[in-house]
């Protein structure tokens, strides 16, 4: 007899085109900022007053944690994302259903697993998208026999940039520097600038387990210290969130992340690694009087605080095919929205 | 001068027929829900989506930790529950009172403690029953002079199970497999079963202290490591939900657990276990066209995942007078309802 | 280029007279309400039912919280708080505003630093007064140029206890002996008495961490175990709700903390610490009819119970300058509203 309780997606069992519906539905409350401040200390008036919305890493989480069941229970490593965009705001109520379609796959040659390439789409209880993104996944095969998808595989071509057309649209309200607490707007940030956000966070167990069955990712790897040798796996979207939290110093004025253009997992992390972050501007685009976008790189180092020293690519000793050093946790190119001094001005 | 802040029960203080009104009316909210999930990883719909009530398991921990003050700051140990039925649901807003009835007592021959039998009733803010259970728990006399229930102890007799007609009623609403992520529905589930749920979770110190602080629960063995030399017990409550959340994975059509035959916390489990589980299929019963109630036998083992060949009873090493098998640390027997296909067929 | 990341004052960064707003407006919600009782297990009716508003140490820790960025990012140490008073009460939807007045600056002969006295006014959305407190901190300076304030040092007076009138004004509705478990009433207490509440709570790693970044503090000693050498240290706030929160056993009638007459840290708390705590009664005054206040002065002691034995002051070993035994982490001088007999009987 079938062991009902174990039943579960390995790489064959995917096939290209294939869309899925992603249990469970989740409605976003007022408790679900409050636990996302806690587990992560951001600061963002936004996402705190009672002006705001949800904060759009609670909805990435909430999207990412639904489609566990369909993808990733038997998940090898989660390889990267793209093309991810935040297409509206959620507020509080708002109830969260996911869907996935399999844009590729392509099995190693080991035949011991492939990689799955899902494109995943967030969409609130009117059925408006509100988040979408590409992500790829090494997953586990269960049967020895070869698929299609070792010979022919069929790999997506992904944007290495959102456009900014896909920045567009009404800015969120900005607080003033009164409320924020900076002073630095869209202008005063330089391409090639680096910021060093010095909030270093050491991660416990606790937290990183409640954190990850707070968006019910129900990935074995996060929760069971006797199979993973006494090291359950920190869920990277923890991760990105602590950063992002970090890099509140620094970007005061920003108006929301919009949309990440690439973000790799470079290392891991483990209960009792401590978190901090850097973060270097890319580009910098205007969108409107009131506001523009800054693309920005964001590093996460652990246990290793950061200067202007650091290198973070192209580490000769490093093990991980994009020569990462040791120490870097987190790779993330990202949209982000900026208030512009005219629009302070403006306000006064 | 008494010291106002050790004022409590010991076993001498009870009397049969006496009546208890419990501290502290608790509103539970939608933040209740949220932190629920975050501690416990449960992706049950009903009890996450905007549809949904509060989780049955929420309304037992928070009428347990309502009793603590009156019964148990003194317990020994918690020896076991039955007769536990949910009668109606409770939504977001409502407020809960709870009172306790002796219905027993026994000293125990060696005089230092007894037995205190106990049916106890969680109310809503318009007085109507929402839980209602018995338990008896092993409590500390504090003084000598033996006591009447030495020689005449008072033991009720309680029903080893609770009678179908307790489950009848309009069932809860439904979701789609699409939404629960499972395709077995009551006809799919024979007696004899067995369903391995694989979702261990190691539980943290933090974890399982600020969930029973969640319910007010301020029985002392659960949160000085110096007075349990360095043990802290979990408290068995959340061996219940642990073991629930995992069973999703198998269960996902359920509708809500709605009685507890009978219930044994087996042995102590403490910060750094992990916590596996199991259910056996006891029963399967019709109650409409709609639904129906599975009979289940749910085991929660620590530190070892259980297969085919593990046997939780009758192991001739362990010292418990039950026999259970070291590892086990709940014998938890339930009735679970759960949606009949012909509910999901009529649904397309 | 300046690093933006890392704005902050330091000592010579402030002048007597200056007024400073703080980031970030912080809605309070329910979900405020539950995560605190997770945290510190508070079980005062008046704060989880739901006829109750947003408990007062919620609000002083968002206050505190709030004033990091501009005080305390580069504080030595938290000196003492006094002259604390919350005028009105908070409810469920509020925001919380806050601003700040440096009152007093002295530089340290050393020159290294100097002790910063400020007054902070935490207001609602409506711009009226909830809470206002002087503190004084001993902040880094970063340039080694003495200030004006080294030989011109400027030092308020700060009142010894805050005075009856402010804890006049309507009390807050009272609940009976059944909803709060206890049947002392403000009669029933008297000058000199101690009381000893007997729940000891072990403080992890995680739990402090997560109550401080719920808080939006962001002071880095409390969350970096490297810069630390593995000791991040207690968000003194904590201490106080966990002492408090344990002094509801013998104080179950109380009305709600009033007004912080004194406070002091007197030793630094770690995670693995537990705490303890007893109370002694002050002063006993007459408000009204139905109620009256206490003035407590709540003592926390880490990994000791004490007991009649236990004399907090004046430890002739003690290294600290006021003397403190080694052990007692908290000192503070409150006044608590309670409700009195009479108001008892006239509810009956």
């Amino acid at each position: 007899m079938t062991n009902k309780g174990l039943i579960q997606n390995f790489f064959e069992d995917f096939e290209v085109g294939r869309k899925l519906t992603c249990p469970t539905p989740r409605v976003l409350t007022d408790a679900d900022r409050v636990a996302y401040i806690s587990f992560t200390g951001d600061r963002t008036p936004l996402y705190c007053s009672s002006a705001g919305s949800v904060h759009p890493l609670i909805v990435f989480h909430t999207v990412l944690g639904q489609t566990v069941r369909q993808i990733s229970l038997n998940a090898v490593a989660n390889l990267g994302y793209a093309e991810m965009v935040w297409h509206r705001p959620v507020r509080v109520g708002d109830e969260i259903h996911t869907t996935i379609e399999i844009i590729g796959l392509k099995e190693n040659s080991n035949r011991q697993s492939g990689i799955v390439y899902a494109r995943t789409t967030g969409s609130n209880q009117h059925g408006e998208p509100v988040l979408s993104y590409c992500r790829w996944v090494m997953v586990r095969k269960n049967r020895e026999a070869e698929t299609s998808y070792l010979r022919d595989p069929v790999v997506p071509t992904v944007a290495p940039l959102v456009p900014t057309g896909h920045l567009a649209g009404t800015p969120p309200n900005h607080f003033s520097p009164r409320d924020t607490g900076g002073n630095f707007f869209l202008e005063d940030y330089s391409v090639g600038e680096r910021i060093y956000h010095s909030d270093g966070q050491t991660i416990n167990s606790s937290d990183h387990m409640s954190f990850t069955r707070l968006y019910q990712n129900s990935a074995r790897v996060h929760f069971d210290a006797i199979t993973t040798g006494g090291k359950p796996l920190v869920y990277g979207g923890l991760i990105i969130s602590l950063g992002y939290a970090q890099a509140f110093s620094g970007f005061e004025n920003r108006l929301g992340i919009k949309a990440i253009n690439a973000g790799t997992h470079a290392n891991p992390a483990y209960a009792g690694d401590t978190a901090y972050c850097f973060t270097e501007v890319l580009d910098r685009v205007s969108l409107s009087d009131l506001h523009g976008a800054l693309r920005l790189r964001m590093f996460v180092v652990k246990n290793h605080q950061p200067d202007e020293s650091f290198s973070p690519m192209n580490d000769s000793t490093s093990s991980n095919t994009q020569r990462y050093h040791p120490a870097v946790v987190l790779d993330l190119d990202y949209w982000e929205l900026m208030a512009t001094r005219r629009s302070d001005a403006g306000r006064r």
